[in-house]
């Protein structure tokens, strides 16, 4: 069959909007109607030629919500007309990953993925007879795409897709930050890092548990009234004060019970960590750091009783937890609407990216 | 009163064994005959100059085990005949740390402890009119000391105090590290960098609650047989291998479940970390490093599941768990007696020293 996609035949060159080959899916794989894709900037970063392991031409994306049109030979767990949401971390409840209760980190397809392949080793996608890469097992810049049975998320058929989509990445990173990797109890002080779309979902993730204060720093004080809309108490700019650490330990009377760094920035990184609390306080890694940048601190830090972890996908087991995440969003306990800024058509695409290089957009979503 | 001591007047000089003097004990506090102290890493390291907020003149040693001999005004909890334990890391059980179940960081008594004074500002220790430092609180190579009342754990009067003294540091370090700090669970795989003192009491703690597989690592090929006197199942020597990480990685089928760092070297807490399993792995940083010196990892490790921890004297609520832990000695649940490898009389303290530079004693032990 044909698909619309846009596709990044390579790095630093806009995308470009063109009909291509996509063959049906195989024995364990089903095909999805994209309704709406998010941009994140994990698709930027491919697009800038930043990941190294970034691959051409292939089609990204990978934060998508669409309907189940067709499945392969075995699949059992989904059928057409299925609501789902495409997971980049799949869920395959076999490998000694989901076998663990500590991890999200599922295995079973993790090599075939990296290269941009299906889990049999090719692509579905080919255009003129060359073939495409799939990226993060979803390119949801296509309007169909096709997806591993254990990488799709069932959900309820009342969410709407131009809003619920956001849950396949962004949101679920920063509420299940809060709630899967951190834990954070009710009472608790929070610190978060980097107010964007990573961020605000943090926030609302702590105000969601319980936590009492919830700190965000940013260097854009146009930050401020978004922070105070999903439950911000406090803002600090970095400008504004000497020492940032000193002066959040000194808000925080004592320290963060936990901090969030959503900036990707090694130093912010290291701040993150030193603004919690000595004995217990736990700082989370979320942003993801330019290639060949560290992270470092004195060990007295740790020996203290500061822990440093770090979270892919907010913790979740897509399968499990998204579709819970989807029910905290239309029960009102999350919100998304107001963090999708920008609305486009496929054939606009390259206008989310710039919106989000200008730092103009919290999400930009394309409706199919 | 007098009592017998041997003091360090300078950084980098043999202590002496002199006759000072003592004032009994405050409001609050108890004076203790110490019948047996043990010699630490950390008393070398504060004699040798290292530690920055060393104070001199001072009465070194923590590690010690005695007989209340005289409880001052209010003292409830002790009384004269019971057999304790000093504690470097007190226990109030009412300042925020101690009413936080995840910390063992009692700050109760931290500043003036910090500045080798009793909680009333004054030192109890006298020279020829000369003021005397108390160090950690504790200054175990005195005959006698005056200990507040919430640094003193009370121990059962059969354990034997030439080796239950080492109680006091080195193996609640080692062993509450496994059970408190890491909490590691039965089957767990654990990989211990160092096999002194605080290495082998890992060890033992991790072979007490069940791990499954015990690596220790050490450059010394001699504590092969120490490690497995203690549940050690398999020794690497770093020199033998060409990529020390990817080597305990391959040995661990993916990656330790909980490592410890007992080096102190910054290089190997980062070796540690890495070598943990993706997804869960945890890596606890017990060695205390040179000042300045700084950890560092790329943040990928966390993200992909890694936590990065410390501990300080086994994450244990001195008052509390020490006289838990004496019972698992008494019992048989650890050992202790074959780590003492040397004791001495007060007089011949200087020897010990010499022993532990050189690398010759597991644990040397001053018997008063």
């Amino acid at each position: 069959m044909k698909t619309r996609a846009a596709v990044a035949f390579e790095p630093k060159k806009p995308l470009e909007i063109v009909d291509l080959d996509l063959e049906g899916p195989k024995a364990g794989e089903v095909l999805i109607e994209l309704k709406a894709t998010g941009i994140c900037h994990t698709d930027a970063y491919t697009l800038d030629g930043l990941d190294s392991e970034g691959l051409f031409p292939s089609i990204l994306g990978h934060e998508g919500c669409g309907i189940v049109r067709e499945v392969g030979p075995g699949v059992t767990t989904l059928k057409p007309d299925d609501h789902v949401i495409p997971l980049y971390t799949p869920e395959c409840r076999e490998c000694k990953s989901c076998l663990n209760p500590k991890t999200n980190l599922c295995t079973a397809i993790r090599s075939t993925q990296g290269q941009g392949l299906m889990p049999d080793g090719t692509s579905r996608f080919s255009y003129k007879g060359e073939r495409i890469y799939h990226y993060m097992g979803c390119s949801t810049f296509s309007n169909y795409t096709v997806m591993p049975e254990i990488a799709v998320a069932k959900i309820r058929k009342d969410a709407p897709f131009e809003t619920t989509c956001y849950v396949g990445c962004g949101v679920t990173t920063g509420v299940g930050a809060v709630t899967n990797t951190a834990k954070v109890e009710p009472g608790s002080t929070v610190v978060v890092f980097g107010l964007g779309g990573i961020g605000l979902n943090v926030i609302q993730g702590a105000k969601m548990v319980g936590a009492s204060q919830i700190v965000g720093v940013d260097l854009n004080p146009e930050k401020a009234e978004w922070g105070r809309k999903f439950g911000m108490t406090d803002f600090v700019n970095p400008k504004d004060v000497d020492n940032l650490v000193a002066h959040l330990v000194a808000l925080t009377d004592g320290g963060a019970d936990y901090s969030f760094d959503c900036t990707g920035n090694t130093e912010v990184m290291r701040q993150a960590l030193e603004c919690c609390h000595r004995g217990w306080g736990e700082s989370i890694v979320i942003g993801v750091a330019e290639a060949g940048k560290e992270i470092s601190t004195r060990p007295f830090q740790l020996v203290t009783g500061r822990v440093w972890k770090g979270t892919a996908f907010g913790g979740a087991r897509g399968r499990t937890d998204v579709p819970t995440i989807v029910d905290w969003y239309m029960s009102g306990q999350i919100q998304i609407d107001p963090m999708i800024t920008h609305r486009f058509a496929l054939d606009e695409i390259n206008k989310a990216f710039d919106l989000m290089h200008q730092g103009q957009s919290i999400r930009s979503v394309v409706v199919y």
